[in-house]
């Protein structure tokens, strides 16, 4: 009876109470939390600093010095498919390939102490519990799980810095708050570098924790403050090898010593509970000191009404979201609205309420007149992910390519990020995407900074003569095949970034960069194999390599795509491209061999991150090199079929289910693909101020811009069937091509598009 | 021919040519630089950040994991007996009997690079070289060597915070520079947790290390600038198992790459040189940052001009050595003016120019209206160096009493230091000696701080329940022998400084803490065995330890000292030792016993750090327990005695030779006797304002004030013979008894005292 009353009241507390605005409630964290999304579900405020989410496990990076392919799995820490949660931790990339963070794993227990996680198939073995899907809700802002093991309501949301726990125990005179310092992500004994924590009072505790990691450099602050008093405290270093500490032995350091530090250290926070009495957490992050972490905790929640926190951090999305108001599907509405958010969640504000931050020279700097941000997946973000913001969020756009200017002038390299986080570049991936972002910025006006500055930074990153081929690129126009694993998707990717360096050039009229970054731009012509009709590794010789496999990754050349989709990557000159390729006809023959071929099976056994279901034909969708090729019939005859093509892969690659992402989000680059596509329109090259018509899905949009005015795209007779455009006015004029512009768009104006089950061809 | 004219060229250059000042030429550094004196030969400015000095070896502190007992020699990292120099480092503690430092070790070489250092017995396998003591001069301020090995010479001096190298290189091709950042003092595989370099251009690098070691937190910055632009660098990383560092593999991190970490580096950097080239380097030193480094460097040294760096230092030393004008034999100036520059080395300047520093709560902290210091061996220097600080630096004991209140402040403990270094407590050795310090300093007027928070600084440190015995110490007046390895020593010390934290709030009339600490001051009583007449340890149940071995240290309740030396430690009521003694007859014995005995070979195996030279009778001066005891006989009818004990112990203890020192200096406090004796009184309890008279070795002394007075000390008829004091005159009017106060010598004055070879019976 009482267990009834008890499970009818987890019932009501599960139900998503914080949901009454219009489009926080389409928000499903959840989705894309299985396979291969890794988004993770948790608690975060747009662009926030603190990522508060459930690690469902702690998989070693290594085991025995062998990389585990299984810590793949844990990017964002969450697999939906797991039974247990080892804790909630306050740092987590949404939607990434490879990994980092993790920093201060939080979980409430009562009964004995237990200061090991414990594993899997046995969490009573340690500190983490089993939970089920049942008993989770995650929103915009809010997660919450009920954790089974200990009968523990846990809830999670966060202010931009400060992550706020609130656990609901059982009563219990052996309560225990665990704080983990070693649980990581990607995480590996090595990882741990030091940690430190002080005791302030009996509510309150500082410390920080550094990393060598994904980030080589990495140090976290954190201020943690408790509701309520803990009674008593202590901590265990798990370090295998202790140094001398003599003098130590005059304190037991073990418990209820203030002052803690190690490699390997976990602490436990003792209290008494009654039943359903509530414990609550602060914890506050800083990349600059304890005392910035402890400023930020102050300054962002003076209280400890959770709730209050929930709607606040709700209402900064709903903010957010209704950037852009749509009409469709309750389906669309929650693929919509959570791609939304996927897009939103980075990069992440890496600045001190005070403006400090710590700089990739790791030196403390302080921001003037910019928010200063990390979490740059440049390769996978500069195609449509930063080219959104242009449109929906200029101001931190242009903040962001300020804060990209501060890594070039902190960059021991003066180099632009590659792939950056906290105050580190860890030289993710191929290409120099920065120049892109930057570059784009600039051509759309976005960017206040000196655009001269920033076209010297673009320069200054494109020859960095020992950096990844770059010298070979400039001296041969391809880098060889013996230098590079990698060599063709670099050239082809810098002759695009080139041309987005040539352009900002132009702008700012010098005519010399323009003309010599323009001869650079056409250097993808290079890797190009006439004979076979691909791009194609070439040998220091000039010849090209003769081993070859148009459909395999490893070993060919390419990075996270294969010749058949990188054979498309001219996004700057597809015209340049159809030539090369035998003209219209063979072009687009080729284009649509791509969308239809079988695949061996052995394609898939080879390729990690790919399956069946992410993949039409040979076209690619979750990873970011064909992003663009749907819309490249757009430069033939035959737009019709990029019309058809989104919409199978709008179709196919995302569904509002756990397992609803074709690929890694990649913070928010597969995402802000569906934005664009369900809106009708893609940035096929950012640089160029033309968006490429697709097939919107949507029946209605209307973009709130920041400049006050509002762009709105009425679609008329779309639906499952009617996916071909049959006509369009732009501010009733009809449109000829099918193409808008920026301008178009940020000047307000409604953009008419009729659909028909018919092509227009 | 050429080599004879090289020869004579080496010999003109190891003149010591700096020597021009009065006081600076009797400085030897090199004395204490062999055994047991554990001070370094090389360059510091008095009171300096930076000591810049040879390190002979890097013994590792533990071999497989066990405690290797040849690295006690190297506390200063330099020993005379050895015959190579491995490289200069920029940290040194002088005279410390446990250790830590030694950062940034550099060393140039010419030939193949070698990054290992090699081994002592085969120099040519590595980076070190051959020397002899022929081809070295130490002074203050300035130190040379010629490293045979390569035929470089070295010089080296420094400001406050920057370390200046000057090498003189033959010609070469392959002329380099290392930059050890692996080596230190005390150091064990584990010692080092992180390092980071950043080539900001060819002449500029900057960095950092942390290190836990008797630091657990430590981090020291560094920048450093060459004279002359490097051809070419790279750095090697030693460290056993290396973690993942998949897209790091874009570059080649070894050579001419700017941005380096690890936990086990050493780089290099390479020249051309021409024969007799100089290659100079500035290295400054921060606790805050790389920034603060910077700063450091520059705002110190403007140029390149190493003579004059040398001048300025050497005009600073001549400043503070000038502070005491004393006639006597060249054998006494020299051991006097060596003594007064080991006593003006520590506590060292812990704060950027800026006046920012780390404290000890790892935070970045502005001193306001005081100079930062760290380094407080304070176990060793409350006895005589801080008492030393209140006639000749209250200015700069005013600082290291505002330091020590910060410490307070920022403590986890809420704790005055025990013995802190570079923001950190290693809590070494036993009692809680700041207060002695600090009341010291208030009681002289010396202190400009708050004397009530001063006060309850002091209290709370002696209140610190869980500390090292305290809370039975409180409860029953000693600490039961089952609970602590040193519980007597504790108990006596303890007593000592409640009595001093007593004399504190008598003065800012606080009678209760007065009443309730004077109570405390007794605890020694508890302890003194009357059956046997020793300090003896005592169990729980309140009944003494039957085994008991009073010329043992180990296990006996003692530290440092045995129940022979201890038994006398009640500096502050030296009458109620006398009284429980026994009364004078007795008590005088006993001493005598002590400065007579023959002690059994036994002794001397099993106590560390003590030779039969260090010893007189069982007297051991070469620990500091013992420091006030040969004044004890001022309290009896027989200070004759004392007169007689201070001469013998002068005249064995120290002398101007390498192995001059009888023990370790401890930063400063052996030195500090040595002054306080050598001029005639010594403060036996700090905290009181009297001095016991000795007997004067010199023929005269000045001690030229901070507050511009004058004290002369007028000595006659005093030689090797008369050593008895017969008459004292204070401003010409008889001293009725053997002591003179701190007004007396403050305020000016002439004491006349008349030497003979009579006792006064």
């Amino acid at each position: 009876m009482k267990k009834n009353i008890l499970s009818l009241l987890f019932i009501v507390l599960t139900l998503p109470i914080y949901s009454q605005h219009n489009y926080v409630k389409y928000v499903k964290p959840i989705i894309g939390t299985q396979r291969m999304g890794h988004v993770y579900p948790g608690a975060s405020a747009p662009f926030g600093m603190v990522q508060l989410s459930p690690d469902t496990d702690t998989i070693p990076y290594s085991v025995s010095g062998k990389y585990n392919p299984e810590v793949y799995k844990y990017c964002a820490g969450y697999q939906y498919d797991d039974k247990t949660i080892v804790g909630f931790s306050h740092t987590h990339f949404s939607g990434t390939g490879h990994s980092d963070l993790g920093d201060f794993l939080v979980m409430p227990t009562v009964g004995k102490l237990q200061l090991n996680p414990g594993t899997a198939d046995k969490p009573l073995s340690g500190f983490r519990s089993s939970f089920t899907h049942t008993n989770e809700t995650a929103e915009a802002g809010y997660y919450k799980v009920k954790l089974d093991d200990d009968n523990i309501l846990a809830e999670l949301t966060a202010s931009n810095r400060v992550g706020f726990h609130q656990y609901t125990f059982p009563k219990s005179d052996e309560a225990h708050i665990i704080l983990d310092l070693m649980s990581g992500i990607y995480n590996y004994p090595e990882k741990n570098v030091w940690t430190y924590v002080r005791v302030v009072n009996d509510t309150l505790i500082t410390g920080y924790r550094q990393t060598n990691g994904w980030a080589k450099n990495r140090i976290q602050y954190f201020a943690l403050s408790f509701s309520k008093p803990f009674l008593s405290y202590g901590s265990k270093n798990f370090e295998d090898k202790q140094v001398y500490r003599g003098f130590w032995g005059k304190f037991n350091q073990t418990k209820n010593f203030p002052e803690i530090s190690g490699k390997q250290l976990r602490m436990h926070f003792d209290f008494k509970t009654e039943n359903q009495e509530k414990i609550k957490i602060k914890l506050a992050l800083s990349s600059v000191s304890m005392s910035g972490a402890l400023q930020n905790l102050t300054a962002e929640i003076q209280h400890w009404n959770f709730d209050s926190v929930v709607k606040q951090t709700q209402d900064l999305w709903e903010k957010e979201l209704s950037k852009i108001e749509i009409e469709g599907s309750n389906e669309l509405k929650e693929n919509f609205y959570t791609a939304m958010y996927h897009s939103f969640l980075a990069p992440t504000t890496y600045m001190d309420i005070d403006g400090k931050y710590k700089g990739l020279d790791q030196e403390i700097h302080q921001a003037k007149g910019f928010t200063n941000y990390t979490t740059f997946s440049l390769w996978d973000t500069y195609r449509a992910l930063h080219p959104l913001f242009n449109i929906l969020q200029p101001k931190r756009n242009n903040d962001m390519a300020h804060s990209m200017m501060k890594h070039y002038e902190q960059s021991a390299q003066k180099m632009l990020p590659i792939w950056s986080h906290h105050a580190n570049d860890n030289w993710c991936m191929s290409g120099y995407h920065s120049v892109s972002v930057v570059a784009d910025a600039i051509l759309k006006n976005v960017y206040t900074g000196d655009p001269i500055k920033a076209l010297e930074a673009c320069v200054a990153t494109a020859k960095k003569l020992n950096y990844e081929g770059i010298g070979d690129y400039i001296d041969k126009g391809f880098i060889p095949a013996e230098k590079s694993g990698i060599s063709v998707s670099n050239t082809l990717e810098y002759a695009y970034d080139d041309w987005a360096i040539a352009q900002l050039a132009k702008k700012v009229n010098r005519q010399d960069v323009y003309e010599e970054f323009m001869r650079r731009s056409g250097n993808w012509k290079n890797n190009f194999d006439k004979s076979s009709g691909f791009m194609r590794p070439k040998l220091a010789d000039g010849t090209f390599k003769k081993e070859f496999d148009i459909l395999s990754t490893h070993g060919q050349g390419f990075i996270e795509g294969n010749s058949w989709n990188y054979s498309f990557f001219v996004p700057h000159d597809p015209m340049g491209l159809i030539a090369i390729m035998g003209g219209q006809k063979s072009f687009t023959q080729k284009l649509d061999k791509l969308f239809s071929m079988n695949l061996p099976d052995t394609f898939f056994a080879e390729t990690e991150d790919i399956t069946r279901d992410g993949i039409i034909g040979g076209y690619v969708h979750g990873n970011e090199p064909a992003h663009h090729v749907a819309y490249l019939y757009n430069w033939t005859n035959q737009p019709w079929k990029t019309q058809e093509k989104i919409r199978t892969i709008l179709k196919m690659q995302y569904k509002p289910t756990p397992d609803g992402l074709g690929g890694n989000d990649d913070c928010g680059q597969m995402s802000a693909w569906f934005i664009f596509s369900s809106l009708g329109f893609y940035p096929v090259a950012p640089g160029s101020n033309d968006y490429a018509i697709g097939s919107p899905s949507v029946d209605y949009a209307k973009l709130n811009l920041e400049n006050g005015k509002s762009f709105e795209i009425k679609v008329l007779n779309q639906s499952d069937k009617n996916i071909y455009v049959s006509n369009m006015t732009l501010n009733d004029k009809p449109l000829s091509k099918y193409f808008i512009t920026y301008e178009d768009i940020m000047k307000g104006g409604t953009l008419k598009i009729t659909m028909s089950d018919q092509p227009e061809k």
